[in-house]
């Protein structure tokens, strides 16, 4: 490795490490039709349309084995995968599965890891076709592919939102977050005193959010259904700022997002309160809640309100006027993506 | 984790362990042709189908950055996965990359594995379409999935093998196994003494081999050319004992394999000497020389010989009669898969 000229990671973050590394990328394939940079990537077979995502879950960095049921695990392993393929409005079909383990793991353990696998995978009618098993000294390692369907160019990215279109969201933000945080508290208190068993009985709801996400294929359906086409779509896996600024940069627009209009369950607000957190602060950086975010026509308005689980929670405006937050304040504050950045 | 009831992973080995989690695997898209067991998946695709295999590269399992360069690196995780590809009779055309990655890299470091990854992108006229960047604690992970295309019905399995057919192997064997013992060998002596730096210029050919495999793509294509369809046909990535066992047990059917027959580069026989290791040991077990195992119909037997790069190194028998060695000695050995249980 270089010694001289040395760039840290961390001076780019993912994005712009992505960015970097696949700058120079050039795709030959007549059949690729979107690639690196979106949820999923589009390539055309044929004259229809396959859409494909990946995704690399590792212990220590994604999940915490402490307080993660492996089935749990397994079953979300593939839902964020199909969140992916749920984002460019396409119908996952199949998956591949990678694991890498230790023989810390018996073979009991891995059938309660499979038996989640199996069970989104039946839930969301894709099969489980190939992958890879193999050792690792260094803890557990998942590898999912989600591979799914479109109809020819019917596929939603992130680069179509358009002036005046309106932001919606589905499900409610900030939640997953919450109870990350529940889920860490009670850990530290458990290993500072293991007599003391957690009850988290009470905060299923939160838990639930984390370690069991439900990617939205209701929604997907449901605007098939209305016959809406969103201008442009993300889940939200890293916070409702990153994924609304990754629109913004994408399509070339600016927004205004409102505060008060952004959805919170009534447990969020709760244990917001209780760990002393703006409940906003929770869904614009929190991350983990695999909602949709998308953006819609406004003639699109009148069907888009039939639906209670959908919030329209601000508008696009001109690249110039920026991305702001407009606060219950009447505050405008600039959007940034304070989320995520694993190699800090 | 179950304490009771502990199976330990390695009392089944890795593909009892896959067998065992995939045993009740039921695929219900009806567009799925081949699932998990073969060296990529089918899936069939509006009429047309498509092969897709994937792998999960681990640092301190299946590569040691002493003496691995990362553009090598890059270029033989592409590789690797193509190889299963090409494998299936098949033609890669879009792979998707995942990396875990710690701080101690610095983007330079990366940009000459992504280096060595559009190499082989470029090479084999495959398109980087998509991936996951995120950061590891534990280690450089590398998750590759490969996806191909093939005529309808045209892809070739490990299940078709049948009684009387010639087995085949392209190129040569256990030049890849005999490259890694000279790397492990010149890693430990300087480990014990940094002055002395490792002259490896002479074994040019064998630590290639190992550093940087090329899959086959042209033995496919010349296949294709001379109208000769495999009736089975696997990669050699274990070595070649446990994959005839797998075209054996796959196809139901047992073989007579030559030991006079089986071929190698004069470094590789002039290094087994050295390392006073046998050079059909290197072969059966030594695993990664990325060589197309495969059987072809007596008919085929004009065609086939015409091919100097591919050689017959034994034939198919029945079931009964088992899958055995024939030595130089006149001896009748066993075939066993000692090849590789990460898990023991």
């Amino acid at each position: 490795m270089h010694d001289t000229n040395r760039t840290e990671i961390a001076s780019l973050g993912e994005f712009g490490l992505i960015e970097h590394l696949t700058r120079n990328n050039e795709t030959t394939q007549a059949g690729t039709l979107l690639s690196v940079g979106d949820d999923a990537a589009v390539i055309d077979q044929f004259g229809r349309q396959s859409v494909i995502s990946t995704d690399l879950l590792i212990e220590g960095i994604h999940f915490d084995l402490m307080y993660t049921p492996l089935k749990h695990l397994g079953y979300k392993a593939v839902a964020v995968n199909l969140s992916d393929i749920y984002a460019m409005m396409a119908t996952p079909t199949h998956i591949t599965l990678s694991i890498g383990i230790s023989n810390k793991f018996s073979v009991e353990a891995l059938e309660e890891f499979y038996e989640g696998v199996y069970a989104a995978c039946e839930k969301f009618n894709v099969d489980l076709i190939g992958g890879d098993t193999t050792s690792s000294k260094i803890g557990f390692i998942i590898s999912v592919t989600a591979i799914g369907e479109v109809a020819p160019d019917k596929y939603v990215t992130r680069t179509g939102a358009k002036v005046n279109d309106l932001v919606c969201v589905s499900g409610n933000l900030g939640a997953a977050y919450l109870g990350l945080q529940l889920l860490e508290r009670e850990k530290k208190i458990f290993l500072e005193n293991p007599k003391i068993q957690p009850d988290l009985q009470s905060q299923k709801y939160l838990i639930g959010r984390i370690l069991k996400p439900e990617p939205r294929a209701d929604i997907v359906e449901w605007l098939q259904g209305a016959g809406i086409v969103p201008t442009s779509m993300i889940d939200v896996s890293d916070g409702l700022s990153s994924e609304l600024l990754h629109i913004c940069n994408g399509s070339n627009v600016g927004c205004i997002l409102y505060e008060e209009k952004i959805p919170f369950h009534d447990d969020t607000r709760a244990m917001a309160t209780e760990f002393q957190l703006g409940t906003a602060a929770c869904a614009l950086s929190g991350g983990e809640d695999y909602e949709l975010l998308f953006t819609i026509n406004q003639e699109d308005y009148e069907k888009i309100v039939r639906n209670n689980d959908i919030s329209i929670i601000g508008y696009i405006t001109e690249k110039g006027e920026g991305a702001h937050l407009l606060t219950k304040g009447g505050n405008k504050h600039k959007l940034t993506a304070q989320g995520w950045n694993a190699f800090a």
